[in-house]
């Protein structure tokens, strides 16, 4: 219903919503008008009867609606001098600042992502359904810091049974996905005696920022062929090391058994504790997978897992097993960061897990990945073919992708990357992982697990021939 | 298969899951016994020749899964003495620290909690379907800071609607909960130029706490029945301040006109933030709910509003509507704590508000809640029947609980909570809601919301017996 009012000098077209309810509908329709500027700050309104009469409504319902507005601070009465429009600063712009997002580049070859078209939507919706009709109501209230009784369950016998994981449901504490895990041990360790913490080098840049916010200073903790230079460790006054044991990021490389050693009488000769990052160890190709470190010495070891890689990052799941001194603390920094993480999706996950549909998802996830890394091999490896002579592949015995590294006297890393932004593939530097800038091996990650499956070929193909132009390029250069 | 072994001095008793393989089953069993002590550290194992030739299995067998366990630090191999046990850590002991969990009184009178048993599990399912069979497989991968597009779109609408909050998708920023977005919101406030912020006095510990931890100094704001005495911030050095003025928590009270115009009033002469705590202002009974302050002034107002109150704490989603210069800064925040919030949960919220469950879901429960305060009125409010005459119920006119007022001369706060501990009877004490001990009115808050409907009546009687003894015992205490 559309009303036209023009009494006392104001002329406005009031569209009422009477399925809202009269006075409701009245009070909308002059809150937006206010708010749009149609009336005007200190503009004196009509008196409730010459308005009801107006608009053909009781004067009761005028007078209501007055009355709303003016305890919502939209009019004001004055005494004596009627009703009028309050004086509003003007109404939010769409110019909020936008916060910059992730645009998912043509050929989306970056690292770190599982191909989320492979989704398990059925089993998650069969789960679903099984813990919302099943479960007590109770679920839907509090939860304990620490997380769901039940998934923590599942995660001890699955981690156990796949990782080789000592764990049991009291050392675990369930995190909204492993960025806030290594967060919250951060400030824990902060608030106990820890200051200085390695990481590996070249590392998770990301990792490095959310440490360092939490207070703690961050040395460099070399990496080669063989995993991080765990030797460089002793004599420092270094509290806790960050590694990923399994599978070394960006590298690929598996700590070396000795070192796995080492590693373990370092914690125990310092009281220091492990890191243990875990992020890809789902996956692995050409061999039977490293069992964790924490096995080896579940007390001092804090192993950091994620459903990121399995399912999709969306999820926000991810997990810590714990030393037992670290439980309390790490709840307690859990529960003054976000009480909780969202129980439904705890319950559905450990009904997937123990249900054997999450076994069912990786080991397709991992025939599938290691296909593409087969394909991977094929197009950019050793070989007559390879498109950049001189390039290397590592690290694609595990994981979801590669490095690559480029040959001397070819384009540099700023140059590839450049060209792969023109191109519309999307890969990450090596630059930026280093913890210093300075004369490193020039190189790019290939994420092979985030196209879809049709997506993967032509996005591998896209790459190769951007790099087959740069050998084309540098042979054309005359030889001076 | 179970096989046993007794070379060398050992005697196992090992039990080889076939099915996980040979190889697999027989590093599983020793892993086993190796941690829990069957192979005690130092042991020499047999070689692999005898092994194998023990259980039967092929020698290259043995040996491949004694590699792997000497790789994974549970073996270790010497030179020339072959292959003992590693001298590994005793195992964890299911001793780790328990964390403290809510326990569910017997009576669940506690305020802050919605009835979780009427949880809309039928449409929550549906929107489930809906989310998962027909959005995209991005919503799997990752997710802008601010939250999903979705759910920011239909909040924007709803909360326009039902709470007069002047939000566009762009300040929308959705957060793991109500304690995560305050948490993240303090931290910002530290991170400019302000360090004194005022929250209502008595008001919610919890807050407290966590604006403190982000390093923020608490000043008391007094309170009384028109709701927080808002001229007491003129003058202060304060830089924002916590209000909660649809239904103050704990008192109930409505913050009066003539204060939310001097609270505008205030943010536009000091530049200073209000921060408006709409914790459950979708439960009104008496009168026509009061819109949010944020509509009048929303370039000065962070609005946050949760779903725990509606749906549940568990599925801990919360959202801020902010004044656009705090977008950019609340988001970044976000994305350190823990990226984003997870999205799936997100999406089938979106589509609940789309499709009107969630109305009708509020709707539904406002009228439960409404017959539940009526009932609470009918038996602990004023009249021959009150069982503690003197005491007082307040602020009921919306909201989730009340404040009951103890009379002077009757049982002390702390003798009623006492009494209620022992009786099973979760309610919650007035005492700690106030900045600084002292000389404060006694009071108790009792929540109606929580009890499933045929719990609630037998909750309400065992409360109303217990102030009735307290009474029956003052009156029996001889006059001196």
């Amino acid at each position: 219903v559309t009303r036209n009012w023009s009494t006392f000098g104001l002329d406005l077209y009031v569209e009422i919503d009477l399925a809202a309810g009269r006075r409701v509908g009245l009070e909308r329709a002059m809150r937006a008008a206010v708010c749009d500027g149609r009336l005007a700050p200190g503009s004196r309104l009509p008196s409730t009867r010459a308005l009801a009469a107006e608009l053909g409504l009781a004067r009761g319902t005028v007078s209501a609606a007055y009355d709303q507005l003016i305890a919502e601070g939209y009019l004001t009465a004055r005494r004596g001098s009627g009703t009028a429009v309050a004086d509003l600063p003007t109404q939010p712009s769409a110019t909020a600042e936008p916060t910059p997002v992730d645009v998912t580049p043509q050929h989306d070859l970056r690292p770190g992502l599982p191909d989320v078209a492979a989704f398990p939507t059925a089993a998650w919706l069969r789960s679903t359904r099984r813990v919302l009709t099943t479960a007590p109501s109770g679920v839907y209230g509090t939860c304990d810091p620490q997380g769901r009784i039940e998934l923590r369950t599942a995660l001890a016998h699955y981690l156990g049974r796949t990782r080789g994981v000592a764990a049991t449901p009291d050392r675990i504490v369930i995190t909204s996905g492993f960025y806030q895990a290594i967060g919250l041990l951060a400030g824990v360790l902060c608030d106990t005696r820890t200051t200085v913490i390695a990481m590996e080098d070249p590392g998770h840049d990301l990792y490095r920022v959310v440490v360092r916010r939490a207070g703690l200073t961050v040395v460099p903790l070399p990496v080669d062929h063989r995993g991080a230079r765990i030797h460089r460790l002793s004599g420092a006054e270094v509290g806790a090391v960050v590694v990923t044991p399994a599978h070394q990021y960006p590298t690929g490389a598996v700590l070396h058994p000795r070192r796995r050693h080492a590693l373990r009488d370092w914690a125990w000769a310092s009281g220091g504790l492990v890191i243990e990052d875990d992020y890809d160890g789902e996956y692995r190709y050409d061999r039977h997978s490293v069992g964790a470190l924490q096995g080896l010495t579940p007390d001092h070891v804090a192993y950091l897992g994620t459903a990121s890689k399995t399912l999709g990052p969306a999820l926000r799941l991810g997990w810590m097993v714990l030393p037992p001194r670290l439980v309390g603390p790490v709840a307690e920094a859990k529960r003054h960061a976000d009480l909780y993480t969202e129980a439904l999706g705890q319950l559905i996950l450990a009904d997937l897990i123990a249900t054997h549909g999450y076994d069912r998802h990786i080991r397709a996830s991992r025939l599938r990945y290691r296909r593409r890394r087969d394909l991977l091999l094929a197009r950019l490896g050793p070989g007559p073919d390879q498109p950049l002579p001189g390039m290397a592949v590592h690290g694609v015995a595990a994981g979801l992708h590669a490095l690559i590294t480029l040959p001397a006297g070819g384009p540099s890393e700023r140059e590839v990357l450049t060209a792969c932004t023109r191109e519309g593939i999307g890969v990450r530097g090596l630059a930026e992982l280093w913890h210093t800038r300075g004369e490193h091996p020039h190189g790019i990650l290939v994420g092979y697990a985030a196209p879809t499956e049709h997506a993967y070929p032509a996005a591998l193909d896209a790459l190769a021939s951007l790099l087959t132009n740069f050998d084309r390029e540098t042979k054309r250069r005359p030889v001076i």
